[in-house]
């Protein structure tokens, strides 16, 4: 760390070598995240609830860990989406239906991130539920006019803005990748069910994944590692030199139509690994994955119909017409609809992994655009593809829209490679960060 | 109700009768069950925690209830697997590390049951984390020295003693339909992921499916018009007379060998239906089936290994040893195979959905034989099936093994076919139960 360096500004594993040197303590880093919090909050608006008190009690507690009982994550400051449960804080899901309550239960991810020495720091802005696409309160920390993507707004928002390096969010169809294109910043939605989803509000059993926000791929791994994701195949040093990629435009009539700032970054990410010396092919799926979409969202209704009608019933007047409409099955889908869907899309997991096998990885759209201005958290339709199909991606950020905001592109490899991912991710992030044409400025 | 019939001896669906006629207050209904409670306790050891101050608070709060605001299940007493949240009480998972803790939260399930009127009655033994096949404390109420069969022990125990007239299960394996067989009383495995799962321990997203114990096919109806189950197709009458079933004996080396209380009772079902006017095919499943089993087995390891990590980070040395082997994957599984183990399944269901839609249902074994002596819960192999492949299972009570313990057989219909199959067994039932030789002595 320069002397220069404010402490709220380090990375995870910044932050982590300097506690571990002794040159920082827990508390005075908590201290320099709550200034920036401080200085921030009022624009930014990232938090559903921070509590100081809470945060500087915690740190001290760290602090008074003996070094060798300290866990790989000591120190580390994380703030989660308030669609999973917290012990120590309220989870109120932006719904109306739960505020201010405060369950005395930890999710199964934040356990496992406290007993590796992690500081849970705060409940970041959620749309309802993390399922619909309008609000929260949280804005785009590169220009408060803008969204910073949703469901897991103020994750997104608050590892953007260096409030916290780390963020909990959670990805049924593009929550948590889109946000990480909109702030600029690293997003890891791993390979579906890798990571303990217990205490995390309930969307779709088989979409809804946890996801892992940092402005580092070495935090992202550092995060994994606590995890335990292990691939099959043992680590082995990746160069995009000599590398084959896939690009997957999705310039198909199956898929929106990509912004102009999207298409610049696809071609340009092709044109920065060519040049470093990988080979891109362009890919189009084949015509069997044209469904896919349709049958996403198709299985989706029919799991939001099991999933709301606790909330349904407890308070209908209280929830967001669209959950109204699932439980409803406004959409009128049938039971037959539902299961073509889900075997569907079933017996497309595989398909899509041996299109990936050979390849280092896919390179593909986070989003349609910059983030869009308002209050609508923007299309999540390219993120779905791996949401549906249980693949892990990162969005890897580095390129620039028309007005100057973040573009991030996403990367992936097939299911349970999620470490070989973070490797390519690694390198490739280096020279997207590096070429792309966008800099972090906060 | 007969003036000599004890108020806890009533199904739900006459107990809701009793009290909507002004008959029966819940209060005096609540009084009767913890009457019976009090004289069966220390024999069967059906309960992790029951408060009967808390039961007649509840009560009496429904009481309070102007007729018109009643729901459905307006005092219907519910018994609670101890791995299923309740704001009110105790969650503990037959875990040292989860003594005396209590979240404040309900489950999906129990909100559901809690604002349709049910009295949430206490909690249930389950084995570990609903995760093991040994112990807990609950007994047999037919033999005491015998097992209720797991992991829904005291559900099924309470449920089949008259202590309550409907218990909450879960399966992973066979820890809903077993426990029914062994126990002598109704349980239904509804299709996966049709009620939600939230706020039930979880070990598995992919096969975990709450269960429900009732002592009529009525009361099953009762709960899955409340959880809203709804079939495509309309509903029409069921008569056994002309209907064409399949029995599934499971006779070839994949799979253990049944106990001849079993082979008796699939033999005296078969000539049931048949002396009936039904016709019955025996039904050998095709070699692509071969390896559900073992995909079975595969998927939860590789589940249990993600599930049981915040537990094992949090407190290793309680947890069983079988759940230190997941996390830690004593089995030495690889991705690949679970992957394939996991994509072979999903193949696998909508081939068993074509078979059953051949028939009327299919009725196969529920468990090996009657329940074993001892701690042990049982073999679950038989009912494995159908919770990997999704679909809705019921177990009919009816036989009688050579202790005279009571033998039962499942009965499954297509995934989302849960109406039909209740209608099925509602007319199967009255055969079993009349003529299938055992009659509940309690």
């Amino acid at each position: 760390m320069s002397p220069t360096t404010e402490p709220y500004s380090l990375t995870a594993t910044e932050a982590v070598a300097e506690i571990k040197s002794g040159r920082l303590t827990v508390e005075k880093y908590a201290q320099s995240l709550l200034s920036r919090y401080e200085s921030r909050d009022s624009t930014v608006h990232a938090w559903a609830y921070l509590n100081p008190e809470l945060v500087l009690q915690e740190a001290r507690k760290l602090d008074a860990i003996p070094p060798a009982e300290r866990g790989p994550l000591h120190g580390v400051a994380i703030g989660v989406k308030d669609v999973i449960l917290t012990k120590d804080m309220p989870t109120q899901y932006n719904s109306p239906i739960y505020k201010d309550d405060h369950p005395q239960l930890d999710a199964g991810s934040v356990i496992v991130l406290r007993k590796n020495g992690a500081l849970i720091y705060g409940k970041t802005h959620t749309t309802e539920f993390a399922a619909t696409s309008v609000g929260p309160a949280a804005r785009n920390p590169h220009d408060t006019t803008r969204t910073p993507g949703g469901s897991s707004s103020g994750s997104g928002a608050a590892v953007g803005d260096l409030q916290v390096p780390i963020g909990l969010g959670t990805q049924t169809i593009g929550s948590t990748i889109r946000p990480g294109s909109f702030n600029g910043i690293y997003a890891l939605k791993p390979t579906w069910n890798s990571i303990s989803r217990e205490g995390q509000k309930l969307y779709s059993l088989i979409f809804d994944t946890l996801g892992l926000y940092s402005r580092s791929v070495e935090d992202l791994r550092l995060l994994i590692n606590v995890f335990q994701l292990q691939d099959d195949e043992p680590g082995e040093h990746f160069s995009v030199k000599g590398a084959k990629f896939a690009v997957l435009k999705l310039k198909t009539p199956n898929w929106p139509e990509a912004g102009k700032g999207t298409k610049d970054a696809l071609d340009l990410g092709v044109q920065l690994l060519t040049s470093h010396g990988a080979e891109v092919e362009e890919l189009v799926l084949p015509d069997e994955f044209d469904d896919l979409t349709a049958w996403h969202l198709q299985v989706l209704s029919g799991d939001g119909r099991i999933a709301f009608l606790p909330d349904y019933y407890y308070a209908k007047d209280k929830l967001h017409e669209s959950l109204v409409g699932h439980v409803e099955n406004s959409e009128k889908y049938s039971r037959k609809e539902q299961l073509k869907a889900f075997d569907g899309l079933a017996a497309l997991r595989p398909k899509m992994d041996a299109i990936l096998e050979k390849y280092a990885a896919i390179i593909a759209p986070s989003a349609l655009d910059e983030a869009p201005v308002g209050n609508n958290t923007g299309n999540a339709t390219f993120c779905g593809i791996w949401t549906a199909l249980h693949q892990p991606v990162v969005n890897i950020p580095g390129f620039k829209g028309a007005n100057g905001m973040p573009i991030g592109l996403s990367v992936i490899a097939p299911r349970y490679r999620d470490q070989h991912l973070l490797r390519v991710c690694k390198e490739v992030g280096k020279i997207f960060e590096a070429e792309g044409g966008w800099k972090r400025s906060l």
